[in-house]
């Protein structure tokens, strides 16, 4: 519990490589993550080479918590492999759709969370790549995935060069509704997104972006319209290539 | 670590309740998870009231599991919070597309495995409700959720009244890959499937349900082609008239 209560993402690394040894352990603590009808529809692609690595780094936006992570694990909705086992048992799979992709990447994903809270309990640091979704097309070529695996999202994993303060998060009860959902006010908002506000960082975020309010960061600068339409495309088409969407 | 690999899923539960205080413990460990942006794209729906979980329980088609736990937590995808404190702080958020609402289901899944361990950890049982997306549209309405959130996930929380055995995985070499991809010839997959069809647990799914392969159980059983297909028009049709397909 202390462990979750701890998280924060590191984006430095010392060059020390994880143990092979260690890596088998937190990838086996991974697959222990509930899987839908216990049929694993996951991939995890391990990158190690250096070679790999640098070829890897421009498809996260050259992020330095790429190029400094001795191991980048690619988290992949996969239904090829249970494809493959149905048809060679006379059964015909029927995951060609949008839901399969969708139980698919779910599960990807709670391996990933699983083998992150195995790697920070380890004194490992880790940083999910957020990327992963914006350039999946380029990573299905370069990992060599064939139909019906799609990459969801990655993690940085290495030992911490860094130890940064814990990030704010709103307060809890800003993200938990009892029973039925209450929608937010004005005041509720203004009272819910205050601390965050008044933080020296975020304060410094808006002046050294020239802009009026902190809102005003995320939409305009960080997560804007036009790049998650973009992204939105180019993800939905990769799905549909990838033969989820028939 | 060790917590994690014993997890088993639980679908019997004792009458005592959760108490208030340890629930809010969890779920503070699980807004601890990581989060694109930090931006919280997440709202989490407890459901202890006995009539509202007479209500939720059909929506996850009668399974005991929903029936005897004492909380249900519904795992939503939620843009609604960020874009009214975006509206309200003069910031034209960009957020009605794909990409936006699949950061918000990852969000909303690390924020749930990480609920999921801190409760584990704490001696409770956990069961997720993958029916959770098939009947996503009949949520929103009884859960009352606005545009731009989206249930992803529910997962059934209370004390274990039975502990099950650990339930078997593929070998690790099954799910992970070095460097690239290497798919699978019809001999590793017989390699890697061996030892799940020759569980007792399979045999006997096999022939209770007059079939000639364990992979029939799930194409012809459980995870059927034209179910999917009709989950899988469903679940895009409420991420559309959530806002998320513009």
């Amino acid at each position: 519990m202390d462990s979750l209560l701890q998280h924060v993402s590191i984006r430095n690394f010392k060059e020390d490589p994880v143990p092979e040894e260690l890596l088998e352990q937190l990838l086996n603590a991974g697959i222990r993550a509930s899987t839908t009808g216990n049929m694993q529809w996951y991939s995890i692609i391990v990158t190690k080479d250096a070679e790999m690595k640098k070829k890897l780094v421009p498809l996260h936006f050259n992020q330095n918590v790429v190029r400094t992570a001795p191991v980048i694990l690619t988290f992949c909705a996969d239904i090829n492999r249970f494809n493959l086992w149905c048809t060679q048992n006379i059964a015909v799979p029927g995951y060609d759709n949008f839901i399969s992709f969708f139980n698919a990447a779910t599960d990807a994903l709670l391996v990933a969370q699983n083998v992150c809270i195995a790697a920070e309990n380890a004194g490992l640091g880790i940083c999910y790549l957020g990327t992963t979704i914006y350039n999946a097309p380029e990573m299905v070529t370069l990992l060599n995935l064939p139909q019906h695996v799609v990459p969801v999202t990655a993690v940085a994993l290495g030992w911490p060069a860094e130890r940064p303060e814990l990030t704010d998060r709103l307060p809890l009860k800003a993200v938990v509704h009892n029973e039925t959902y209450m929608d937010y006010t004005s005041e509720t908002i203004k009272d819910m997104y205050a601390a965050k506000e008044s933080l020296a960082s975020s304060v410094r975020f808006v002046n050294e972006n020239k802009k009026e309010t902190l809102a005003q960061v995320f939409t305009d600068v960080r997560y804007k319209k036009p790049d998650n339409e973009f992204f939105s495309s180019k993800y939905l088409e990769l799905i549909k290539e990838q033969g989820f969407l028939m």
